[in-house]
């Protein structure tokens, strides 16, 4: 009996942390709710003075405060409250890192809805709630495209850096664009391309508004409606597909693919953001969950391998399919030759 | 912008980990319902025959798994899954410490719909659902008194232990019983001991039940209501005050405690189990972040520290109050002296 508490053996802590794990995405959503981050960034650094900041109680303040230390998103020293390195650049909605609007597309009624009933999408092999968030002019995409962009700033860059390296892109097409910031990297490190974004209208609207922010509106061309069924036109030197192919089956990202290919000039680059986890499906961590995201809000999607992305890709008519060496934050960029 | 993945920059993964953390809730959730580890604990150890078993699709099933992998509670070899030691001896059925009827208690509509309001709970310092589940004749804590005893039986017979060294108890009063085992192993370890078990009616007959089933029953005596309303009577040498304190605030604590001080003979002892946070409040981990339970399904509950423990059973009028070197679980045992 006196071995009960030893580290060896095992215990039904992690368990109970696992089942409760829920409240991390409470707790994490009202800081950034309530905007606690951003308070002690501002000085408010006491439950007392973030509270009157937050025009909440102290005794809920200090208690979520103290569950965000533990869970290391602050640090805590006495009575005062400071932000943890990831919190301070991610969560404090004065830092042009800010990701905290991530929530409005990451907690949407939807995907909470569609991930309670992960008993059923196991039971049927696909989001419970059917179509998932896979129907026409979603409005969840246009939360998407703006809680996201701040994030994907970085990868978009990368990204168009290592296009670069593989020669000047002169017609390009952005495929379920969003924020459109993958496009618009391209378009201004490549002073002649022409971006041709396609995304549903409303999201689309978004894109364009960062295009001309961004400087690069007058070469940033819409092309409204589903990436299935529009014409893409043709001439493309270079495809941007980012983070697409994993809400569909591999027969329809096959077929996605050859129409692809077809928009293409001979010797043109589909250039393929995906998440991808490695081929034993459980590494990385963070990569290889995004199956269970998957499985609960598509009908048919998955996070792929690079071996089933090559051979989407191979069976789509590309040549050569290669993995860039440098990760796009949680994407991997892969290159499909034409 | 090369270095943005290395490790010591910030990164926001560990955010995006927190606000996707529900589906470690909504996965582990799924996997007891499906009795995916008692299946594999029986020897079905692939995705193929898991599913048959658990009548789900196989890609389902792999998704799960896989997310079960990545979180630590199952092991994954080529193809074949395995139970990692704690889901053997917590989560597969057949085992006599199996938890997974917990979910029943700690995922209830009520608590989800309580901390799902975190934010709120923050604003006011207390639950949303303002009674939270301190409603008299709550079924949920015959739920719990069910759920929770596999789990409580090692802490319980620890607790018994401790107390015996300390003198054999004759007429003991068990506070809150629940599944009645505090109680129960008191019994079993002071052959001349009587037990007075209170609780709501429903939650002693399943107190009673389980008296029965372990000898006891004979010895084991019901006082069905509030703790607070009914009438103790007195003469008892031990009190068990287990897992109660935490649902209420410090002053009706004392007032409490005062009541089970009068209940006592001179030289007799309140046994007090409770999740203990350091004075810190923000460690050990698992009793730190219980505050945050407390404060969204409770009016006015806490964690409550030994000292804040040791100030209301001095000021209810015991003279001395001692924390138990062995801890119970995640509970610590705190003995008050008359």
């Amino acid at each position: 009996m006196s071995t009960a508490a030893t580290p060896q053996q095992p215990t039904p802590e992690r368990i109970f942390d696992a089942i409760n794990a829920y409240q991390q995405t409470e707790s994490v959503k009202a800081a950034i709710e309530l905007e606690i981050f951003t308070a002690i960034g501002e000085g408010s650094t006491t439950a007392a003075t973030i509270a009157k900041r937050a025009k909440a109680s102290e005794r809920g303040v200090r208690t979520l405060c103290d569950f965000l230390t533990i869970h290391g998103f602050l640090t805590k020293d006495g009575e005062q409250y400071g932000l943890a390195p990831d919190a301070a650049v991610f969560l404090n909605k004065t830092s042009p890192a800010y990701i905290g609007g991530a929530i409005g597309f990451l907690l949407t009624p939807r995907v909470r809805e569609a991930n309670a009933r992960t008993t059923d999408a196991v039971r049927q092999g696909g989001s419970a709630l059917g179509e998932g968030n896979m129907v026409p002019d979603n409005p969840d995409w246009v939360k998407f495209a703006e809680a996201m962009m701040p994030l994907m700033m970085m990868p978009a860059q990368i990204m168009a850096s290592e296009l670069r390296k593989g020669g000047e892109a002169k017609k390009v097409l952005d495929i379920a664009a969003g924020h459109g910031v993958y496009g618009i990297f391209v378009a201004k490190q490549n002073p002649a391309a022409q971006i041709y974004a396609c995304d549903w209208k409303d999201v689309l609207a978004v894109a364009e508004r960062n295009a001309q922010k961004m400087g690069v509106g007058d070469r940033h061309h819409p092309i409204p409606g589903s990436a299935f069924d529009v014409d893409f036109g043709g001439g493309y030197d270079l495809a941007l597909v980012t983070n697409f192919l994993h809400h569909f089956n591999p027969a329809v990202c096959t077929a996605f693919m050859k129409k692809v290919h077809a928009s293409l000039v001979p010797g043109g680059r589909a250039a393929i953001a995906e998440i991808v986890p490695n081929p034993d499906r459980v590494s990385p961590p963070m990569q290889a969950a995004f199956s269970m995201m998957m499985l609960t809000t598509t009908p048919e999607g998955d996070a792929y391998t690079f071996a089933e992305i090559e051979k989407m890709s191979k069976d789509a008519g590309f040549s050569r399919v290669e993995m860039a060496e440098t990760p796009l934050g949680l994407d991997s960029m892969i290159v499909a030759y034409r």
